[in-house]
């Protein structure tokens, strides 16, 4: 790891560097590479890398290892397999989870979950604590759609996961198979932190704002508690386009097959906010290496409590599950990426 | 309120429209302007629009008010004024608030504390529970930082601000006389609603990736929570440019003056993250209307536990204060705003 | 089309706003639907809505066709077919583009145009003048490479596609059947107009920062110029995001299909700037409902004379060839778009 | 100079890279520090950074001084300071331009021209070649506008300034004292080729798609081709935030200020697009550092053909140029910011 100091830092502030370096540094004192130029230090200090960039008179640092030692390729070459239930997530199957995008009732989350089930969804997904933009939109049922979404689940056999906004409903979630930290929340790092000490699988989803680096650095927070169980979710990023709601970033499934060895899902529902653009862009992220979908299923959008717009019918998503069997074959492999 | 629908809707899309909105509608049925093309509702629904935009076949919902009533400049005309301690924050007076990035000792926190009190600060700041995008960074004195800042503040006669991260720390900041809600739980909605129903004054910053708009209905939490105590804060939105932390959104300031009558305050450390750059940024919030300041101060930088190549020395932030006392008479006035 | 006017519009500029509309409007005089509040217009004045939004007292304008008329799937429903040499852009059949970055000699761009005409490419592509952001990266052969690949085209029985970058050049494009505008001179307005008075296809390739909007504008330019030819081309935006060049917006696709009539083709190459990430994207493009690809191919990627780093080998571009036709027959149909 | 070069780069990559190194470099032979890891390179071969950051096998590079050598501060530490008529702009003196956004009548021009001169401008500005959008849009005037502008500059005693949109205009800007070259035009080499060769003062607009590095490689073409006089001028960039048409970016003016010796100047009527916003803007530019302004002023802004709704009136600009001489003498001093 080299740390390359700015052209005029002070004799004072290399002097300060160096003190600061040899109390943190694990490995040894480190090297001044040349004077006044760049020092050299173990790449078991890697986990420095971040906090030293802001250091005075350092320029930046260069590191052959990612700062997200756990979750990088590089510490763990194959790739991770997360059991959801009886559900594998990575490691070549490829998963679709499935549902509404909140949890109405005990009739629609029942009915719901039965048809895409027949859809050939693997996973049920539902929302019972919603964060919403706005105070005044609806909020979700909480602990009541919780057990709703888990019953549903297990009449129709299929695991479940649902979002959680607040460490303290995290014993709420004992019977959800899987905890999903959702975009807003992705940097709420006490969050993080609790999840990694609990033993469940946690699907992380990208905020719209985070580079790939922040997003491995936040499941780094999660496997550093202990918690290996974590899935990736890109679902759309903030850009000046205003065309439809985000712009999916498609790219980013193949740099983070590339960069980490945790499997990746996408989101095309809240991507684009727009049932018609589900589809292609579901298509994009099957053919881009992405270890499943997360799609929003409803069988009366126009209904739906909340984002009914971006929803497919139960009818739809069979049709889409077609369609990425059709084209899985030709997905990138990992050779052609590394 | 004018719900423009999409060229093609459905009649059976339109027909839910018309019973969602009858059953929603605060005030009174909607009117079908014409055939298939535009809903009349009451601005009374104003707090809907966000919702009914989401729904099928809605193009797009055109309020005359914005969906952040309480926030509002139109609800609320006079500038709001948040009392911290004995400081008042908006209504004319400019606020300074100064101190190091974090609580790092007893002696660290006292010894600044002084020096940014006889340098002339309003308010004192400092940070006891770190968010940090690494794990392996710095991650504050937590509980016990906290007790440091209160008492070194009660020595100067400064009333202190620190940031919460989590629910359950809520009790800790029972002497804290500001809470800080940090950019990145802008949307932590349940963190919100909870600010809402304690009576402290909330310093809200603006995550580096919300709207205006946005930022105003994450205060619409804490104002409809029934705290009417908020004071916004612009510190730097992330864009494509790399050659500075983040770009710091000098236009905001106005912009929110006008479209808000809560006071906002400037962070020119974390939107540059560099000390040479906080004066002129400082400078240009100060011309542009803000009400105050949130200036990271450390007597030695290079020592700092985190950010310090942002951090100014207590007389670097004595000239600082010294020069906006120059420039504020030539700030723009209300009116030239609205 | 309505005209919302601001709640604080004055007398003054209500009328000087009549006025001007009545002298510009197309077809009859505006009416104004309630006093202070909003003017209606005849569909006819859509060209006027860019220029009167900007007007004093206006709020925003709403229309019901967009801004670029003759661009839009609304004025011409079924989709364009542009004729490049014997082939077809557009229309059903999809097309591939391959070749250089840049023509760098007489032998070169005759071993890799045989080398991309054996892997099955329909248009070979390679530059003669290269828009640089650095003054001192290699510019191009200029005429000379032009005449060069015009006769390997020849040779290898291809159309030819190069791009231009300044309107005097124009008459050196005689024998190339189409031209390209690249994404810096997509708002090169002057030389937009003078490719709308050439009757050769244009490929009019987006600019990084630009909307959906922007760039169908930019095509209403030479469309309204008389020249009917225009292809469309998503080559990756400008975002925050820097783990790759650009973030290629997948999504754009059929968006650009069901807001244009135009074809749509995609470039990998130049959106990643990564050889290994051109597949995955190539394929999403594909499924998104691309009329075609545009691949950089060398044969020596380490001895481009630039670009090398995202160039595919013949070889490569064969088998990505194979995948697109395998994926293909599931790509997103119109109707599914609409 | 140093290359790091890619972990897994191949023997072939490496040896094709030295072959290409060793004939590009412009002082003696490159130096492989050590075996797969990094290349030393002369400093003298910085021009060559851009280019051989986008080599196979090469990770990333790192130069000591940056791309643009002679538009750095590092190659030339003194104040370029640029002669426009009587005008100076550059090394201390702040100067006022000031105009219609467009030319649309000699007795406009003429009216407007007198007004902004008594208000105490030392350039006039106005378009006569206008790059709009949309292409209904008002155009300019043309060489008629020119010769409108020239005339109404000279009996005012005002050097002027206007755009140009293309190269075969330059003649007709004879008679005018300082060539714009619009935010749309930054990236377009071949204009700012010729510029390079004519002797006038160039005002290059930063594009609002483009980082502060690009913009000085833009106007490296210039300084390349001969032409020392370039003024650098900051006017917004696009962001996500849509409050308003642009997000100035205030910290550019330090950053460029720090990064070259061009005099930089802030234009808040487009960065703005909203006549209210100007003042606040203004004067953050010139707090900041800025070496002038650049503000559209109109007498009738609401007659205006184009942009109207961000024009000052000249009492407005008078009031404006007062405010500005008060805040100037606490601007950030050079010291400040090295």
């Amino acid at each position: 790891m080299i740390v390359v100091l700015k052209k005029n830092i002070s004799g004072r502030q290399l002097e300060a560097l160096r003190k600061k370096l040899n109390a943190k540094s694990v490995d040894g004192a480190p090297v001044l590479l040349r004077e006044g130029e760049k020092i050299l230090l173990s790449e078991k200090d890697v986990r420095l890398a971040d906090e030293i960039s802001g250091w005075p008179g350092v320029e930046r640092v260069l590191t052959e290892q990612p700062p997200y030692s756990l979750a990088s390729r590089a510490s763990h070459p194959s790739d991770t397999v997360v059991p959801v239930g009886k559900v594998n997530i990575g490691g070549g199957r490829f998963v679709m989870i499935a549902g509404p995008c909140a949890v109405e009732s005990e009739e629609q989350i029942r009915r719901i979950a039965r048809k895409v089930a027949d859809a050939g969804a693997d996973i049920l997904r539902a929302g019972a604590f919603k964060p919403r933009t706005s105070p005044y939109s609806f909020q979700g049922l909480g602990a009541e759609g919780l057990r709703m979404l888990v019953e549903a689940g297990r009449d129709c056999g299929l695991p479940v996961v649902s979002e959680i906004t607040e460490i303290s409903c995290l014993e709420l979630f004992r019977d959800v198979d899987m905890i999903q930290v959702g975009a807003r929340n992705m940097q709420n790092f006490e969050l993080l932190k609790e999840l990694g000490r609990c033993g469940k699988p946690i699907l992380l989803k990208r905020s719209p704002a985070s580079t790939l680096t922040e997003l491995l650095l936040a499941a780094e927070y999660i496997l550093s508690g202990g918690n290996g169980k974590v899935v990736l979710c890109e679902r759309g990023i903030r850009t000046f386009e205003t065309e439809c709601r985000n712009t999916f970033d498609v790219t980013a499934i193949p740099l983070l097959k590339e960069m980490s060895h945790l499997p990746v899902l996408a989101d095309p529902s809240h991507a684009t906010g727009r049932a018609a653009l589900v589809r292609p862009v579901a298509l994009s992220a099957a053919v881009s290496g992405a270890d499943g979908l997360m799609i929003e299923v409803h069988d009366a959008p126009e209904w739906a409590e909340s984002d009914g717009a971006q929803a497919l019918t139960p009818t739809e998503f069979g049709a889409l599950k077609t369609a990425v069997g059709g084209v899985l074959p030709f997905a990138v492999d990992k050779e052609a990426e590394a």
